[in-house]
């Protein structure tokens, strides 16, 4: 066995705070096998994340056929948020895991590696929560991302935040009521202020994220409250991916479970240079874990 | 010994998200002693808040020179936060608690006694939270105050809250940066961030109203961030004292911590209608249990 062999599988992984999704290729990227397991962001729970990580890649290494005993023989790449958290990183980096080696960044740059195919681009990510990243002649920028509520503007779990401040203030006859402020109380089985302190009392991003398609339809329907939350939120994003294309990245994408919904609200000039993502995040930490090995 | 005869000592106890304060008084409503410990709010920790009801009244007595073993005679007031929640003022009724008989009320409701020496009138509160209350003729009416950071707009936490978001849109190029921002980041020992957001992982609403004097402070000196931020929150305090007066209380106060700095940049037509308080919530607790003795 010669260091400089291809591995014969590698594992990739993109952890994020909803979930773990893990992929198992053969030497030509074929996917084998795919494993999905719980929350994988270590910053929000490293215990809880690195449980997830492996248990996500046991996951694939099943649906391939993959003894998963071989699993130390294995090389992983993993994309994780939270990781460009110094300390969360260099946790990861002490973690005793049970892969062959890892290869570790974070899950932006996971996901933009994917994105274009392991070359350089930028990519803005929509889901729960968003961010910006870009990554030009090894020069790399991560904006955003910075945590809910204070940070992921334009994101999901923001979108359903900034509602819920809505219902609050029209309860209180101090704001209008509209479709949206009844629509969210209805999905939150509430009928009033108080019952609705209750209901969110303690409740992860992930939460508020499960409102974020209500105002986008809502706005579509020209709420006036969905429309204001929205273009605010797309105005934010617009304003990011501006900032990422200052470093003249020849592709841009937008990925992550809201990234449909948010581009007809962005800014004309955003929307015009927008490509599609050619491969999910997961093999964009495939790629990581073969760039990293061919440079070894 | 006659229930006509007025206790010889009550306690009126104010428990509020930062802190528990009680005091005896005699007879005459002069106070004899004062106590204060920690958390009070029953919402955010029954056990805590029970605890320092229990604490405060033991130190009040102490200070007093009452012996402790009489609190099982003693009645007492508690206006406490958070029991504006049904489940909330169901756990604070089922209570075992040490004293001869409890009335309860929300923090609010003791705090608009106090202030109009147990008259109709509302009340504005502004210190880490924000919130009204109007009482005329017995309908009450409790707006805001539905906790941070998805209410309470114009509190202490709130400003905070406001200014820390603006932190990390300008540490990404994506707003200016000013004075505040710089203040904010010195306040809280970062430079970058990645520090502000390990810094603010999981702190309490207090942590951020410690930031709103600098946000105050900033405005003055015409910052344009914290200018936004306070004409915002003072425009949202405008509304909701606008809303209260709709009732026609014959009085209206401001009271709580940050409400002398929020004042000045309230609107003219709300300005000229504040009265002082003429007591503290705890005296207005001390009321309550008082107004209740007699309707009995």
């Amino acid at each position: 066995v010669s260091n400089n062999k291809s591995p014969e599988f590698i594992l990739g992984i993109d952890g994020g705070g909803t979930k773990c999704k893990a992929i198992v290729v053969n030497a030509n990227n074929q996917i084998l096998g795919t494993g999905i397991s719980g929350p994988g962001n270590p910053f929000q729970d490293l215990e809880q994340a690195t449980d997830n990580i492996v248990l996500s890649a046991r996951l694939a290494l099943k649906e391939a056929g993959i003894n998963e005993q071989l699993l130390p023989l294995i090389p992983a790449g993993l994309g994780l948020a939270g990781v460009n958290i110094p300390s969360t990183y260099q946790q990861i980096r002490s973690w005793q895991h049970p892969f062959q080696r890892i290869e570790l960044a974070t899950d932006l740059h996971t996901a933009c590696l994917g994105a274009h195919n392991g070359q350089d681009g930028a990519v803005v990510v929509i889901g729960t929560g968003s961010c910006g990243f870009v990554d030009v002649n090894g020069k790399q920028t991560l904006l955003g991302g910075h945590g809910f509520p204070h940070g992921d503007k334009g994101s999901g779990a923001w979108l359903g935040f900034k509602a819920i401040e809505q219902v609050f203030l029209s309860e209180d006859g101090l704001a209008e009521k509209t479709q949206l402020t009844s629509l969210i109380m209805q999905a939150l089985s509430v009928t009033e202020a108080n019952q609705l302190v209750e209901t969110i009392a303690n409740q992860p991003a992930s939460f508020y994220g499960k409102l974020a398609e209500l105002v986008v339809q809502a706005a579509k329907q020209e709420d006036a409250i969905a429309y204001a939350i929205i273009c605010d939120g797309a105005a934010y994003i617009s304003r990011l991916a501006r900032k990422l294309l200052e470093q003249q990245p020849s592709r841009i994408s937008l990925i992550g479970g809201l990234s449909a919904s948010i581009t007809p609200w962005l800014d004309d000039d955003i929307q015009s240079q927008i490509s599609p993502a050619l491969f999910p995040p997961e093999m964009g930490a495939v790629l990581l874990a073969q760039q990293n090995s061919l440079t070894l």
